[in-house]
């Protein structure tokens, strides 16, 4: 692996989520791997779970962290080539990425879907930049269409948490405010190509994802009878993907409730937080045994222990 | 202790105000106490002095820390239970706290009085959460109502200069510009109760701090009267607290001047910082020998030392 | 060397600049010299370049850093005496300098000029206000009027380049949306004093740097007839000094084009970053072999770390 973009940037993803296992159980037995070495983290968009979970995990493995905000801290970028740079970005992804690439040794990046411009989003303008321009391994820590080591912990997760052999896993879209990006819900349809689950997923009509990526998979309009039988219910919203960035409006209410649970088979809950309470799901399922969020983001530092290990390792 | 959030969290103050002593002479003395924990600091408002001692007195415990702003980096929390979340905050403290709970060995706080709520500021809404909803020691950087770390620094001070075994100390309100919170001013009163020391507050009319608090110390309006025979003057300006987090008219000048100093017993000045010149206290004052304000800020260092130390002794 | 303000703090620049090209060859070789030390770096302006290799820089000297952003992190500081600070800031530089000296071993500051007040900026004011308030070492991360670890850089990549024993160097004034300080290119004409260089400024009519730094060095309005057998162009943008911070209308187009480049001696070309393409100079230019930006920002990690350790050196 020369750098962590996408899931399939994993070579064997059934040793690889054993390996995340494994660290959870001895997290500082490999504190000498990241020696003298550096984590560069730069921030698009703000960062909770993530920016510490990845700090932690570089720190278990004896490595330095640099975090840097860009709002805030730094300029904008310039990601397009050929511009005649008289606008608000002070500096070209060019010059960024082959500069920091020489302070760093792994270059983590997050940086959102803008939403507006979905040609743009698709083509990962931001972290292929990192990746294209700088000189050393980039990992993704949510870029425009991808959220993988949230998909990581989330798999891992599951493992931990499952009862049967193919456990039946849904992935239900949710009501929220504000319009979000497919990031998170991408790489948990991505993930459950690799598991051994019956995989289906729910949404209201005009919130198809890429459907590129949902090709064979189960798609149902009608939440209530997607949750019959599940064992897991991931839950998360998302904009309409066709529609790009839009909300269309939804004939019925999706948030994830206690009654609606209740005709699972016990299933457990899951979601990637931040979550908004009494809107995306009912407080009673959060503060339920069932649900997984607080395990999920427990596992977000074993999955980037894993991750930074395995770029360390081929780096050397 | 398990959680530093007041003073009274101390079991035995004065062995604790020696230990600070203590480790001021050997800061270097328990390096090995922190190896691999961490310290997770989160800051809901701006800090200078408290982030930075804090840091360091990790540093030299061998702790590593991380800090979050919660403005700029990361977003807004919810404290209020049974909320429909769709205002501007994402995440939940019942989320955010357990999980940042498993990133962290202690987690600091800083988190001002909102001023406008004096009831949800009496509650300690946003420290509690951390400690209720967390599952790690948490220490106070500054809530709504305590400054604990501010307290121990400055019993220390008090103590290195102190001339006489009784020494009269003075808590002065002073004028400025904006509102501030009560917090300094209240774990300067609480503090006095474990020294020997001849106690008493002087305030303007309409400033007087939360009653349960002051019971039983003597309180003058008339600043030049309590200032007579002073050995330390400790400056504070706080907005009142039964018209809360206003500030009524005040008659005469408040400010700490040189020619108030005089009618003193050759009094020490103290203050917290960060502090307005010509505002609370005439630059002249400040720059007097007599002015222990930059030894006040120099034992926040040790004075977080020993809680953290505390802290980590009791948590293993 | 007891503060690192300007590129004549430094005793010795040959031997200087020849520590920098062997910290470039074992980085790791001095890494006890900041063990237990802390360097404490502060912000009053965005940065990447310089915060990030001066972390880099300390990492490697064993040394912890701070970094504090005081918009954002902090509070406005008044570096005026006499004010009665009613305004907007919170502190005076007196008891913030005094205060962090405690905190730090060695303390980093980045304050760029306003442009607005010349005879302020000329002062120095903020670095200026650290250097006389504090207690330890300070260290120019870009002042109102220098940026000599740019300024050093440059000199190490130019050596490790030159094909000549006394090369041609131009310093090119280039356009530029916004008005931008002097500092770089203030101590860039500093340093070619150190060096044995042909060196000349081209800039248009309005744009004369500081007359007091550009004695005896020939200047050209003509950039073409400037460029001529050049062996290095060094590109910035400034505003007017003269007309402080105005930006003259300017009759020719003074952009760096790889047509210009072609009428140098196949000169190399160099910019300290951030840089603007196509309006300071032709994106095809920063593409080619001969441009030197990357390795320049590369050498600050190394010119940084020759200024702590010098530091920390003396200060033992």
């Amino acid at each position: 692996m020369k750098h962590f973009i996408q899931l399939n940037d994993i070579e064997n993803m059934d040793r690889f989520l054993e390996g995340i296992h494994q660290l959870k159980q001895s997290p500082l037995a490999h504190q000498h791997l990241g020696a003298n070495k550096t984590l560069g983290m730069l921030f698009f968009n703000p960062s909770l779970r993530t920016r510490l979970s990845t700090q932690k995990a570089a720190q278990q493995l004896g490595m330095h962290s640099m975090v840097m905000n860009f709002t805030g801290e730094g300029w904008k970028l310039e990601f397009e080539d050929g511009v005649i740079m008289t606008g608000n970005a002070a500096e070209h992804i060019r010059e960024a990425a082959a500069v920091v690439s020489q302070y760093f040794d792994v270059l983590a990046v997050r940086a959102f879907a803008s939403l507006e411009d979905k040609e743009k989003d698709l083509a990962e303008t931001v972290i292929k930049g990192f990746q294209d321009y700088g000189s050393i391994p980039v990992m993704n820590l949510e870029s425009a269409t991808a959220h993988p080591l949230q998909a990581l912990a989330d798999a891992v997760t599951l493992q931990e948490f499952q009862k049967v052999k193919r456990p039946k896993v849904v992935l239900s879209w949710a009501p929220h405010p504000r319009a979000l990006p497919h990031a998170v819900a991408n790489s948990f349809v991505k993930m459950m190509h690799y598991l051994e689950v019956d995989f289906s997923i729910a949404h209201p009509k005009g919130y198809a994802l890429n459907p590129k990526l949902t090709q064979g998979i189960p798609i149902a309009n009608d939440q209530e009878a997607a949750f019959e039988n599940a064992d897991f219910i991931y839950t998360k919203n998302w904009s309409a993907f066709d529609a790009y960035g839009t909300q269309p409006p939804v004939g019925q209410d999706w948030q994830i409730t206690a009654a609606k649970m209740q005709a699972t088979n016990n299933a457990y809950f899951m979601h990637c937080l931040p979550v908004r309470r009494n809107v995306v799901v009912e407080a009673k399922v959060l503060d339920s045994p069932q649900s997984l969020v607080i395990a999920q983001a427990n596992n977000r530092t074993y999955a980037a222990q894993a991750v930074l290990k395995t770029l360390l390792e081929h780096a050397t």
